[in-house]
């Protein structure tokens, strides 16, 4: 937007400076959410470690169970100690987080994702100890992780939702794609394992098994998409060649279109290798975190440093239009104040156009949860029924998830 | 999202409470955003006063200018000194804003309006002299004034989009678009006259008149489609039957097929009708202002109940675990609290997807805001033209500015 121009006149400079202090207070905003945003994505560091010491838990008590007690024991035991300690951090970055109010409704379901994620963690003690005694089948424990997981990726969802900035909103998008891309993966091992474990596969586990693979690859591309290319190589050399070429190897068993038998034997070559897998995913996102940490780091320093040069202007400007034009600025100074309104005006509008294209990739999640809850309010399902459902229909139908919840939604007056 | 669920386990009650009382931050979060929301509304009341002041004192300069200076200069006189107290207040509204910063860019985004807005101000009292010395023509002083306007529209603008509650949004959305529609009534009125006074009418004239009639229909359909029916019932009984159709029948002359001579006597009568109308509109704003506050207020009382009620069940909660259960939780109450967490997740959840809903009808301006912005990239071209060029192409092809924008936007490559 231009200011009212073809003619030049004198401008009060007392009042001038009430404008002036808005630029500046745009400014101070912008560095604000950069901290708070800077202090997210620690957080979001920190649950990434604690959703990978999760995976690890929900695998290795996959295996104590399924051999009643008899396999890794202590494996599981050490790994609980660790995810102990992981879970007091995420515990102390939740008591950091400002829970003043902010515009858009980011920070109330910021806290009420964090309240179930809280309520969940407090449980989790109860889980182990049923765990321990053998009272839980491997199913059941699978399933109570990947919930808890799912609650833990929904706060890095919101934290990625209500980012301002185009460039850090980016790269919290990437992370939060391979997060949920790593999960599908951990999911995918937890499942082959029970598969081969069976000694048999047929239609059913055929297809939710290739779902998985799916979702995983689909989250996979957005990250690769969204991330700077420096980590995505990092990510391709990273992974070893031998342990993909021998998953892809099982994965035919498992899901090809032959099924019927599997070699129980192979169970513990797939849970090797999906580990190998699950371990370079880490060291990846050990990157994107370090990466995102960067990245505001620079983003402040730079926003800061513009706020200097800023106020050494408006120094210079009230110093000038004091000494020479006390009733108002020249000309010239007015059009450099000009250009400075009209540059953050438009700076600000280009990162608000940027920030809407960079959120399409959230979108996707967004229409499945909106299927889900209007399942859940009009068909009186459970979450996770609603949630089978739809991705039921996905797989009969041959059709992408968020394909068929888009349907769903534009159904919504005859459900 | 569902709590893990299918075992019930006992919760440590120490740590429970860290995980209620980020429902509590949630909900405190909510009447944060809406009392900020409340002072918002306020302020957009007070620019609502202040356009209306200007569109005044924008037609009384035009036709003090068109006379020579022989009409309605006391009338002009009255009208400045109204636009200056309407001014102080708006001032004191905008030193009143929260500048902390707050997620999502928003907060920024407002400052910039404002110190673009108040930057404007602040050369006003220039404009005046220059008008009050004849200096400027009418059509110079009608930009002017159009310019100012559509930045106090601007921070109206940001305040309907930063809106976190859905009710809210609606109601400012609604507003939001009442007060363009009746700035481009505004501009008809200057069109009109200033067309009526030269005696002539061309295809180019009728082409930018018939732009102005439909760009307010579009706009007061908007408003049409997002108000209380009762404030839409209230718009059209307000309306002068008789001013209404004596600006069809004037529109006709002016703009219909036949073109060519107009009688230079209509233009005090198409001024006056039209100013009937505008009054007429300014009363209807005054009934959204009055609801939007009472909205606020409402949503901002139940807020606080809810939140009574929370605290009122969290500490029997804690009285009860402390007296009879001190290692956890019975099965009953933490189902009581798995609802509570489940009910907000989702209540919020629900809020935001309306959001978005609502907020499609503020793409469409920020669709053309962008084809703009690209076009002053691209082709070095300022605001005014840019949308000129917008304008232009969408009158000759007959097409909506939208429409012409989304086009722009899908050619950047090409640009």
């Amino acid at each position: 937007m231009g200011l009212p121009g073809g003619t030049v006149v004198a401008v009060q400079s007392h009042t001038m400076k009430s404008g002036l202090s808005f630029l500046v207070a745009a400014r101070q905003c912008e560095i604000g959410e950069l901290e708070q945003l800077a202090l997210t994505s620690e957080l979001v560091s920190v649950i990434a470690r604690l959703i990978h010491a999760l995976q690890r838990e929900r695998g290795l008590s996959n295996v104590y169970l399924a051999s009643g007690g008899a396999r890794l024991a202590d494996a599981r035991c050490l790994q609980r100690t660790e995810c102990l300690q992981v879970e007091a951090q995420v515990r102390q970055h939740f008591d950091q987080l400002d829970t003043a109010p902010r515009q858009g409704g980011h920070g109330a379901r910021l806290f009420s994702r964090v309240a179930w994620v809280l309520h969940a963690l407090d449980a989790l003690p109860g889980v182990r100890a049923e765990v321990d005694a053998l009272k839980l089948t491997p199913a059941e424990v699978t399933a109570w992780y990947v919930r808890l997981i799912a609650g833990l990726l929904a706060v890095v969802f919101e934290a990625a939702d209500s980012a301002g900035d185009p460039e850090i909103s980016r790269a919290l998008v990437a992370m939060f794609n391979f997060m949920q891309g790593k999960e599908f993966a951990g999911q995918e091992r937890a499942f082959g394992s029970a598969a081969f474990a069976s000694g048999r596969t047929d239609s059913s586990t055929r297809q939710q098994w290739l779902h998985l693979v799916e979702s995983q690859e689909r989250c996979l591309q957005v990250f690769r998409d969204y991330s700077q290319p420096a980590i995505v190589q990092a990510w391709l050399a990273g992974q070893s060649g031998a342990a993909l070429l021998e998953i892809e190897r099982l994965r035919r068993f498992g899901c090809g279109p032959d099924g019927g038998a599997l070699d129980r034997n192979l169970s513990h070559d797939w849970f090797d290798n999906c580990t190998l897998r699950m371990d370079a995913m880490k060291d990846v996102e050990e990157l994107l975190a370090a990466d995102l940490r960067a990245l505001c780091e620079r983003k402040i320093a730079q926003a800061r440093a513009e706020l200097r040069d800023q106020q050494v202007f408006l120094d210079t400007l009230s110093r000038e239009s004091s000494a020479d034009a006390p009733a108002g600025y020249g000309p010239q100074l007015e059009r450099s104040i000009l250009g400075m309104v009209q540059d953050q005006a438009q700076r600000l509008q280009a990162m608000s156009d940027e920030l809407q294209t960079v959120r399409a990739a959230l979108n996707e999640r967004k229409l499945v949860e909106r299927a889900k809850g209007l399942l859940m309010a009009t068909r009186k399902l459970s979450e996770d029924d609603a949630h089978k459902m739809l991705r039921q229909t996905a797989m009969s139908q041959n059709r992408r998830l968020v394909d068929v919840a888009e349907t769903v939604l534009s159904m919504a007056d005859y459900l």
